[in-house]
């Protein structure tokens, strides 16, 4: 017997994922009618953007469960109407893709290599940068993508602490929890690597008070959520020199508004969004392996906590 | 009985090292005399640069070895009035600064970074980069600097090969060897890492013919030496498309000359030989270590083979 899948998301990602999709359910034996337009009684199955068009899943009566495609869940977690289990896409690609962003414009930073792309013919001022080793940086969020990034970083021989609300044991990285632990982590954050979730109790997480506990000339990196940031707050520390640089792949408002100051800031860069891109080869493999538990009456995987928010 | 070293590198090297010299000393328990001017028949120990005015080693009748500032020996292992063991710099820091240096600027490349921190306002076009599971590097000597970068890039999740010209096997690197095993490690290199000594054998190991055997499009990072790219076949190559980007650290002459076509060439990155800098605090406790071995009649660390030039 077939199964019925709903592909709730824009037209350019279903032209990304059909094929994908239909290997990676081939490929676990889930024998499914996938399509972008099914009446709501006959899904089994809701594959989900959260900034779809679909917004009321009152009339989805028999469907088992929402598989979203994005790793952040903030703008579907609270939604009245949702009252079937919510799967959070985690795959390895997304995983390794934010590894490859953080580390590598960590490493920019690190290196000095601006000053080396864009040097004067004849410029030749050897200066070793610092190393690794004497490079304290902090990940606050330690779910998936933190831990990964913190074990990447300390591994490539960074002096890496890591921040989560509840304690956690990550090798090779220190890891801090709870409000004072936040205060510390910040302390000794030459890098500073925001993936915390967003929720009401991560907004602002670096506001005008959080950023003057940074050691002087720190720099910032958000790949995570744009209201983890204060903006003012963080252009006003820019500005002092509080702060070095911030490199941002997210934001408020997304696409960041051309208007936006970020965008002319000498010392912010501003990336659109890619650092936890999708990958549709991969996370279509994600998506197969819980319609195939689901089919089996096993457990999903990486099901959302409504309450928590992620 | 006190040791008497002799410093024999340049004063602004002098001015670095003196401090960290005595304190590495010290900390092995060797009391040891150290200057910059000695008469030759006193010295035990020659700490070198090969760019210092040293050039005739026949009146240091008394030492013992001479002790290489740097990775590189090829200024010195040459000079026939040198009959005295011969030790190269092998430090920690140098290897984790090259693979800091190697990893860094692979990821500029792979992640597009440029286009975004040039962009101009306003512009949002999120595509994601390929993953490194996906891009193939190759680095060329397998030396400890090589090796290290392999393994590094490798552990960051690049699909990593080795060359080196007798077999070497190293954990997740496919390592290949001999002049078959160099062709087939430029056909699958989508980036080419050249850690390799500069000796006549390794001279224009980059030239028309191995260029064209790349995958058109591949980058090439040279923070090895500047003898072992052809420079003429390797602008015709980045103007053909053939290579799409070279990231040089090391030249045929250094500094590199300021109407030298590198410096200009759009597809060319110039670094001031930044990859390998030796930092005195940590190079500074090779040396003590090879001077506590060599008073304690052990045999010396990291000994240079004449006949092989490295």
């Amino acid at each position: 017997m077939s199964v019925n899948v709903l592909f709730a998301a824009s037209e350019a990602r279903w032209s990304e994922y059909e094929g994908p999709m239909r290997d990676a359910l081939a490929a676990v034996g889930v024998e499914a009618h996938i399509a972008t337009d099914m009446a709501p009684g006959d899904v089994d199955y809701i594959v989900y953007a959260p900034n779809s068009d679909l917004q009321d899943f009152t009339p989805y009566t028999r469907a088992k469960a929402v598989l979203n495609l994005w790793a952040g869940v903030e703008a579907i977690v609270g939604n009245p109407t949702l009252h079937l289990p919510l799967a959070r896409m985690v795959d390895p690609a997304l995983t390794q893709g934010m590894v490859e962003w953080v580390t590598g414009h960590i490493l920019r930073l690190h290196l000095g290599m601006d000053a080396h792309i864009n040097a004067a013919p004849g410029t030749w001022k050897p200066k070793a940068p610092p190393l690794a080793f004497d490079t304290r940086v902090t990940v606050l969020g330690l779910g998936e993508l933190g831990a990964a990034c913190a074990t990447a970083l300390s591994q490539l021989g960074f002096d890496v602490a890591g921040w989560s609300r509840s304690p956690k044991e990550i090798s090779g990285v220190t890891c801090l929890s709870g409000p004072d632990g936040l205060d510390e982590a910040l302390q000794r954050a030459d890098y500073c690597v925001l993936l915390l979730p967003s929720t009401s109790a991560t907004e602002n997480t670096l506001n005008a008070r959080t950023l003057a506990l940074m050691p002087k000339g720190a720099r910032i990196l958000n790949p995570g959520r744009g209201p983890l940031i204060d903006d003012d707050a963080l252009l006003a520390a820019l500005d002092t020199g509080q702060i070095d640089h911030a490199t941002l792949d997210t934001f408020r408002i997304e696409p960041l508004p051309a208007d936006h100051p970020f965008w002319t800031h000498p010392k912010v860069t501003v990336t659109p969004h890619v650092a936890s891109e999708t990958r549709a080869a991969y996370s279509s493999k994600t998506i197969a392996e819980n319609i195939r538990r689901g089919e089996a009456g096993r457990p999903f995987l990486y099901l959302v906590d409504r309450q928590a928010g992620y």
